[in-house]
């Protein structure tokens, strides 16, 4: 206990952990004897474990008040947790003392049919919430990978998005008003329950993104919308990854408009079928693959785009494309990329990263990832959310050093996200900076930023025990 | 000159006129003599008089820079100003000293056709931009009734909506990152040219909607989107302006998605019928409004969804419905929509209030402000973007007493403003909090909240020299 403890933040007593039962509840303050203790020491990132020294489970918002005014006070460290999913990092107790999970904070308040809004506890599963929605028609949008596990909590510390981030936009464009605990304790509302607000500086945008460093978000109030009644689902294979990319702003500026368009990589889906254990032969030449929806109300409009995309994208190096008619068929193409990062995970440790940049420069990422890769001799899996310029990169570590994996990786990583600074991209897309990309933030914010960055975080947090050793 | 500097701020001398004569050019400083200064004491605010000591006309960011870093060195106060089309007086000079005109900043940079982004200076013209993206099939949704003239920076500021941000958001859905220069004169970007973003706290959204307080935007990147082929645009009468709000909400419950939905009383429709001189003929039984829009590009979807609208409108308490079938006619039906404000001012001194609420408590709010109203002795003119649950009311001075007008009917907005709360609503959808609002900010927020926006003022103009009195 307490080996990551700077100088500056407190070792957890006895008597510490005493008043912590009493908020609580004995029950919900978990020790290292604890048998679900070690899951609190990892999240989806790489293969980092940092210990906490205590885990407490408040079951509300007053609950994480009171602990959160007497961590402030005594200068204990706490870090907000979600379901783990994230994959920067940003949920390990890097500095050990408290995890405060919120997985307790599971309640769908309301349902408002009348406003299309919704009221949620942060530690509700976005899934749970998209088949609550489901039976009355309506529909919540933002769909990250880890949708079957990841808390809303957690959607609004990253702004995640996942494949419908396309037409529907990332967590941010659905989050209307937090209920947010302050470090000191303090409870409040960041906005209004409104579509609109401009109502002074916008504290709920602020909070978005944030990553459990400013506040920690109770409740959340979410706009929902109608559900498109149809989908229509192609794979579209490519000669190349680089005609593939080509091929993503090419289809928009011809006019469609899909609500979903994924790039993968062959290898991508070969490790996710046997992963999987899904059968998909590949085509010898076919080396990256469009995972293309178009959704709305009219099925045969949706057959028309397809029809369509069909002739334009053919000359843009597509080989095929193959069309997924029934639920059972879209069903195995996105479980195959779903499983994606979990069939990289199981095969290798990987360090992934979240690069995105304008969606017509795609493929520049893309070539500069591949030869950079060359010139430092590590493998990697590309696949992302090509239509908003999203690549995901994960670096295999293979049979490379731990030396060069933990040190000179670091340079091959900075020439990627130079890479993407050049084409006016950045370093993260949804996946956050956390943990894992702090040290790359000088490469694309300069010190005036990153000095703007620091001083807020000192006015919601002065002492600094909100999830230190994150973002800034 | 002078009368309303605080002792804190300097009193611009000679030798500062000198030097900003030197920084933008002799024919760019103007004062009190010059024939334009009189434009710089106003906007579109109620009939609100503050004289700047100096007006400066800047040609670049860099231009900017200079002028901000010497005003923060001498303490010389700052407001930064658009087109002035502002509602909330958030570019009224109200301790005097420099207005910091953004006028001359109003180049488009750049319409990238690939990536579906512009960059554009502050200074440019919203409808400016429509038009030019309108000549390439691109479309900039954000319209605010002052389209014509308002700037895009004005817009940012705000987080400007229009009618057709009911389907589209409002400027703040197409901003992906900004040029901004601190008060300093440090100059930066506030993010990445991409369609997500999770990479730290986010300086853009904290940014838009804060009025010139924290910092000049210089620069705007924004996303911009493919334009819907068509449009189709009905009027329909109500018997009473409460069942016209109430059907609002009902029309989405049905499973439609207009693009447009706004609410407008017979009288503001009187009002801008007499002051444009359109033949507007109102049947008796009308007491109000609501123009709806269908956009897309299949003209018989639009068709079918007006005629299935008609069938469900009816027995919402619609009386009638009329179609604008061309050109001509949906113009005829904009231009009265969007002259009420200026149809209103030019009969009267009012005062504009733009109150947003979750849109199924619209009449709620609506026959709050009615009941107010007859309370205290004001008529109020209510009309706005109802598909947001956005409702501008208009105040009429009419024979008021000055003493009843400046003081007695802040307690009956203060009245308004409590509805809006108790629905979960807000005192600004998009207009701001400026100078006007300010003093009702604490109805709404309270000190925590209060607080840290300060704090966050003071992160970024600790010598409070830009826009103060503004916001917080």
């Amino acid at each position: 206990m307490g080996v990551y403890l700077p100088f500056m933040y407190k070792v957890i007593t006895d008597s510490d952990i005493t008043f912590f039962q009493q908020i609580v509840g004995v029950d919900y303050v978990l020790h290292q004897s604890h048998e679900r203790f070690a899951e609190y020491s990892k999240d989806h990132t790489e293969d980092l474990v940092f210990n906490p020294d205590i885990v407490l489970l408040p079951k509300d918002t007053s609950e994480i008040s009171r602990i959160l005014s007497f961590c402030n006070e005594q200068k204990i460290v706490v870090t907000p947790r979600g379901a783990g999913t994230g994959l920067s990092g940003g949920s390990l107790p890097v500095y050990g003392g408290v995890v405060l999970s919120l997985e307790r904070l599971n309640a769908i308040i309301d349902i408002d049919q009348e406003n299309f809004q919704v009221v949620v506890e942060s530690g509700v599963i976005n899934e749970v919430l998209q088949q609550a929605l489901d039976h009355v028609g309506l529909f919540y949008p933002p769909d990250p990978a880890s949708k079957g596990s990841c808390f809303l909590g957690g959607n609004v510390a990253h702004s995640s998005g996942g494949p419908k981030a396309l037409k529907y936009g990332t967590t941010r464009d659905y989050v209307l008003n937090l209920e947010v605990v302050l470090p000191n304790g303090e409870i409040f509302w960041t906005g209004a329950n409104t579509l609109k607000y401009s109502t002074g500086y916008n504290l709920t945008h602020l909070m978005i993104g944030s990553e459990g460093t400013l506040a920690v978000v109770s409740k959340i109030v979410l706009k929902v919308i109608s559900k498109p009644k149809h989908t229509i689902l192609v794979l579209a294979s490519f000669e190349s990854a680089t005609s593939a990319c080509k091929a993503v702003s090419q289809i928009f500026s011809e006019g469609f408009s899909p609500s979903i368009c994924e790039f993968v990589e062959s290898e991508a889906f070969a490790l996710s079928a046997a992963f999987t254990g899904l059968s998909f032969q590949q085509d010898e030449k076919s080396k990256a693959y469009l995972l293309i929806e178009f959704d709305g109300n009219y099925p045969s409009l949706l057959e028309e785009q397809v029809s369509e995309l069909y002739k334009y994208i053919i000359p843009m190096g597509c080989i095929d494309m193959l069309l997924a008619d029934t639920s059972e068929k879209k069903e195995f193409f996105w479980k195959l990329r779903r499983s994606i990062g979990e069939a990289t995970k199981y095969n290798n440790v990987y360090k992934e990263e979240d690069t995105v940049v304008p969606r017509a420069t795609l493929s520049i990422l893309y070539d500069a990832v591949k030869e950079i890769g060359a010139r430092y001799g590590f493998r990697s899996i590309c696949y992302g959310h090509a239509g908003d310029g999203n690549l995901h990169v994960n670096i295999l570590k293979d049979q490379l050093s731990d030396s060069f994996w933990n040190q000179e990786i670091k340079q091959a990583i900075k020439e990627i996200f130079l890479v993407a600074k050049k084409l006016h991209g950045t370093i993260s897309g949804e996946h956050g900076i956390g943990y894992v990309q702090k040290e790359f933030m000088p490469l694309v914010l300069n010190s005036v930023q990153l000095d703007l960055m620091k001083s807020i975080k000192k006015v919601f947090d002065p002492n600094n025990i909100l999830n230190p050793g994150k973002i800034v």
